[in-house]
């Protein structure tokens, strides 16, 4: 049976979502003292229910996929739509690798005895109850309920439309596996309506919901911060640069720049720009523009750029500015390191920046200077990643810089509380 | 000469509100290069010059009490406004505590090597211009500033209308001392005029200013939460709350609530509401309740209060809702300790919640399910403040979840980045 939920407004929409966070905040309040060995049971068992209950998955993975050209999705939106048993078998396999990290609840992050004998330590605590919002991408749906589980929140799961008949699903095989395992079953909720009004009176809910987190196009995130009335974790674009300092390592320089821009060219860790230092440019542009064009890469530079690279086509101010998640990359030669830090740090977008140097005080500065939350030193842009810089499983990577930067893994799905111990304590 | 400055609307407040942003963004990028050593002397030598031209500063804030009446301010008001130069003393030693703290900035908070050779540090960075708004205390002026410098942050003052004759004196010599300890003049600014309108100007520049701090009653909290487009550091009011456990000891019980409602009842840490096990009511109650009254605090209680305390006054909800601040106190017995906890979640403040108890279980459960700053077993609420739990100076007592909770010293002013060092590893 794949509960087909109307599309048609709700009449009690207020209502239907005030209750949906209520549910949740009571279960956020009950997920505080569950220990990590039955959240670990959950994440187990809802595991081998998506392998096990793989057909009633893929039937109604089935529904949307056959609805899906009525919504207008092209073939790749469709195809990020598409469950498969291997693509349900990663799912599963995602929730068994969170089930092996670390609890960040009740982690002790620091600690100590003041002078009065006072044991003061800052414990890990839930955040409490996370609205996430994505796009049609029905795996984002377990890796969610995965992180917000396992790290003690209860979560509301607001997918895209043309993904609903797979979420509700995905939905009820992960919450029917709650109870048995001693978790509260309003741990993980779905929002029960494709009415896109839900989503503005979830945003209201500032008293019961604790973090807002969109995950999908600027103008979705872009809504959710405007409208919410409670913190919301962003992440914007990534307008990677990789500057290529006077003292580059001429191999190294091209094969870091050919990584991070071609690996994997339409994510968020993938370099945009090149920066230059005009030492170099003579010798290094030339070489490293025409392994980049070997692999497709149309360029984009200054005029001192197209004097060494007369192919490459002029760029715009917003060619220096733009996420183009494809196989262009803008190009730019700089006089020294302080105006390359310049640019990145007036064109960039604070994600991820690289230099490519073997002097180490040109690292130093680079590092220092450049605001952005991951700063590369010799290596690929593309490593500015949870799996990579050690932290698991990401529920996303924030552009902002309170809270969590970078990588959002469990513990930036928590925060923290005093705990303080006495024999009877009193300030005199 | 104490440059009075106009009260009446100014006519381009966009584009000096947006010059001010500016310059202090500019001199954020500059701080993020500038050496502990720097900051320190800075400190000292604006700890000095506070001294040593304590006469100008001392002149300008006697204009400031002469005036004050004419803005309604009651004694205690006026009090609060005051400079004394036994207060000037204490404030340069205050600047002399903050160089005296660790510099958060630059402090490696997590790192390692990854399996592929890659080194990953946490870096603690500042989080870049911060927009700090108060009421007429000019020590705080003096506060702010050597807590955000000392942070690597350009900060942007603007204290209350009736205390800019000693802010703008105290802002005078306070940056005077910038340049020659190699700081840029603008990491400390003032906003130069008292038109209202200025707050509303600088809360919209989210491009520039990246956290805002209100600091005073919870109508300025609110409405700079409201207009803010960047984060803000919030501080509501503390409903601190101390339970008198089954197994409390008498004379601990008696000691804690004392202190914790009567050494300083105007504080945000001081107990508002006690809550009291129906085990121990006959015998505990009327004891503390007595020990209370003698120090002359109102009680308003519950019917059950009531019949052991029968001097208490009947207690409303809104009494269980309502901080004090002053010789008052919400009295309410409970069946048992998950009820105390339920009622602490209910209508506290998520500030600073006590129990009394010589019973580790109830102990772990309370620390575990009470969602609070700070949860506090067999010690005084008084403890939650930033000298107490050993971090030093503190610019406010956050009760958000997000980024910092209670105390907010120099650490909770920064943020970090991820700085990435490799040979030229890129991904597979």
């Amino acid at each position: 049976m794949t509960a087909v939920l109307p599309a048609k407004p709700e009449a009690n929409l207020d209502g239907l979502c005030r209750d949906l966070a209520a549910r949740a905040r009571a279960a956020a309040d009950a997920l505080t003292s569950v220990r990590t060995d039955a959240k670990n049971r959950w994440l187990q068992a809802a595991a081998a229910a998506l392998e096990s209950r793989s057909a009633e998955i893929l039937a109604a993975n089935a529904d949307d996929v056959a609805a899906a050209p009525g919504y207008g999705l092209n073939a790749a939106a469709i195809d990020r739509l598409t469950l498969t048993p291997a693509r349900l078998k990663a799912a599963a396999d995602g929730l068994r690798q969170v089930a092996a990290l670390p609890d960040p609840v009740g982690e002790v992050r620091e600690g100590g005895r003041r002078p009065n004998g006072l044991e003061v330590l800052k414990v890990g605590v839930p955040l409490g109850v996370v609205f996430f919002i994505y796009e049609s991408r029905p795996n984002v749906t377990v890796d969610a309920a995965g992180l917000c589980v396992k790290s003690g929140n209860a979560v509301i799961l607001r997918g895209g439309k043309e993904a609903i008949h797979s979420n509700t699903a995905l939905h009820r095989v992960l919450a029917a596996e709650l109870p048995a395992c001693g978790l509260p079953p309003d741990a993980v909720q779905l929002v029960p309506t494709t009415d896109r009004e839900a989503v503005g009176h979830l945003l209201r809910l500032g008293d019961l919901i604790d973090l807002a987190i969109p995950r999908g196009g600027e103008s979705l995130i872009r809504r959710v911060a405007r409208e919410a009335t409670m913190p919301v974790l962003k992440h914007y674009d990534g307008n990677c640069h990789v500057y290529l300092d006077a003292a580059a390592d001429p191999d190294m320089a091209e094969r870091i720049v050919v990584n991070a821009k071609c690996q994997r060219p339409g994510v968020c860790n993938a370099a945009e720009s090149l920066l230059v230092h005009a030492a170099v440019a003579d010798t290094l542009l030339p070489r490293v523009a025409a392994a980049l064009q070997a692999k497709g890469v149309e360029l984009r530079g200054c005029e001192e750029t197209r004097k060494r690279v007369p192919s490459a086509k002029p760029a715009t101010d917003a060619d220096h500015r733009t996420e183009f998640l494809d196989l262009v990359m803008s190009v730019k030669v700089v006089p020294d390191l302080d105006a390359a830090v310049r640019h990145i740090n007036a064109y960039g977008s604070k994600h991820t920046d690289a230099i490519v140097t073997s002097d180490l005080a040109a690292a130093r500065r680079f590092t220092e200077r450049v605001d952005a939350a991951a700063v590369v030193v010799n290596a690929s842009t593309r490593f500015n990643d949870g799996f990579e810089l050690g932290l698991g499983a990401e529920i996303g990577i924030s552009t902002d810089k309170f809270h969590a930067r970078g990588p959002c893994g469990l513990r930036e799905l928590t925060t923290y509380k005093y705990v303080v111990t006495g024999d009877g304590q009193i300030r005199g």
